[in-house]
């Protein structure tokens, strides 16, 4: 087949390039559609109605590409969207917060999982019903951290400023008690280095972006959905409006090419 | 006349409350009709085709409601959308950018002034053009400031971390030897005080929703469209999706006070 079904992958903006980024280090044969709604970004504080209206329109655009599977590389999305997408769409559908919660059950020893993520995710509970739903007897401290986003989008990655509000952000869930913490917004792992920083080697840090990627590579595998092994997967990008200062930002952390950025028009 | 009509105000967000505060205390026999768009803020980070898009849409709905005058109390939209807005509509339509050129130049001793805003702001050089056109030999340093409005957002008016991105940002225009800042942003009067202390005594601050209040008073006198001096004016607050927390931010910082906010459908 000349032109295999890409995965598609959609998030409120930029920040979902870290699941790319870990879809593309695992999958290389996959052809991958991005899209990013970068006229209407962000999502994290704004109503779950919208959220879910914004999600469908997306979605819907990446069916009409033709997609074979489906990626919700935003935890705010996820959270809030994922039962709607399910329902709607006949492709599988991959959020970023049951890979996670299933990693970090994996990970903690005290059962006592801390998350930090968006204000819409972290006011969702979506997290911690994943978790209990697996481990009734888990403990979860969560934290909103609406500050992280812009400091990563202005490319403070390694900077006293971003290291001190993730200190003041985190140390209520340390002293709590967590061994293990999930980074509940695709931005995070971009701070991974920070985070972990700021958390000493004692916690365990949990990436929803490559846990994301492993549960994508299992749904194609269970479904045969795998793009053949002389394929040579491409990477397209398209936003909802032009790019900013991020993308650059993004695309030299995470060391990824793609070629021109589409501009997708809104319904 | 028992129903007089409002003067409407819109902004992409919360921050144009800033404006509201200034307009009631100037203006209080004035009903004020506020549209905020928060299920699309922010537009700092838009690019200017998608600005202008949503500022149509925001000011058609304000002149459904009636509005005789529309005030864009937003520094983003006004240097971007304002001479589109006033071809469009007969109504008088003020920004925030040409009343804060015209305090920083009645302001400023040594010629040379700086201007803070959001980087689509800034990179429109609106303060720069309206400052010139008026005094071809002032000096201008502008610097775009992202972090600011996600600080203010969270209520972090007050605070060590914000203190550190506020000196970071200035330090450069006040080497460069501004005698006066303008505050692009109708966000930033929350800051003004946490500015004023980064800035020592020496530099004036200008505050633009002061300035486009009184700029809003000279139209509606020239035009013979003040409301009667019995009239007690009203603050209706309409909004494109649910508050976030920002809102009570705001209400506490400006005591400004207002009924049951009103969730406003986008077209």
């Amino acid at each position: 087949m000349s032109n295999p079904r890409p995965i598609g992958v959609f998030d409120s903006g930029i920040g979902g390039l870290t699941v790319v980024k870990a879809l593309r280090d695992r999958l290389p044969n996959e052809t991958i559609l991005y899209l990013g709604d970068t006229a209407r970004v962000p999502y994290g504080s704004k109503s779950p109605e919208t959220v879910q209206r914004y999600a469908l329109e997306l979605a819907q655009m990446l069916v009409q590409k033709n997609a074979k599977a489906m990626v919700v590389a935003c935890n705010t999305v996820s959270s809030i969207a994922l039962p709607l997408l399910t329902r709607k769409f006949s492709v599988p559908v991959i959020g970023v917060i049951e890979p996670g919660a299933r990693a970090a059950l994996e990970a903690t020893r005290n059962r006592h999982v801390g998350v930090i993520g968006t204000r819409a995710t972290i006011r969702s509970g979506a997290y911690e019903k994943a978790l209990r739903s697996t481990d009734n007897n888990v403990l979860v401290s969560s934290r909103a951290c609406p500050l992280l986003v812009p400091l990563i989008e202005e490319g403070l990655l390694d900077d006293d400023v971003t290291d001190r509000v993730i200190v003041r952000y985190l140390e209520p869930l340390l002293s709590e008690g967590i061994d293990t913490l999930v980074l509940g917004c695709t931005h995070y792992p971009l701070l991974s280095v920070a985070i972990g920083r700021a958390l000493g080697g004692e916690i365990t840090l949990v990436d929803s972006a490559q846990n994301c990627a492993t549960a994508v590579q299992e749904i194609l595998d269970r479904q045969s959905l795998r793009s053949p092994a002389t394929q040579h997967g491409e990477l397209h990008v398209a936003l909802t409006d032009a790019a900013d200062n991020f993308l650059n930002v993004a695309r030299d952390a995470l060391q990824l090419s793609f070629g021109e950025i589409e501009l997708q028009a809104l319904p």
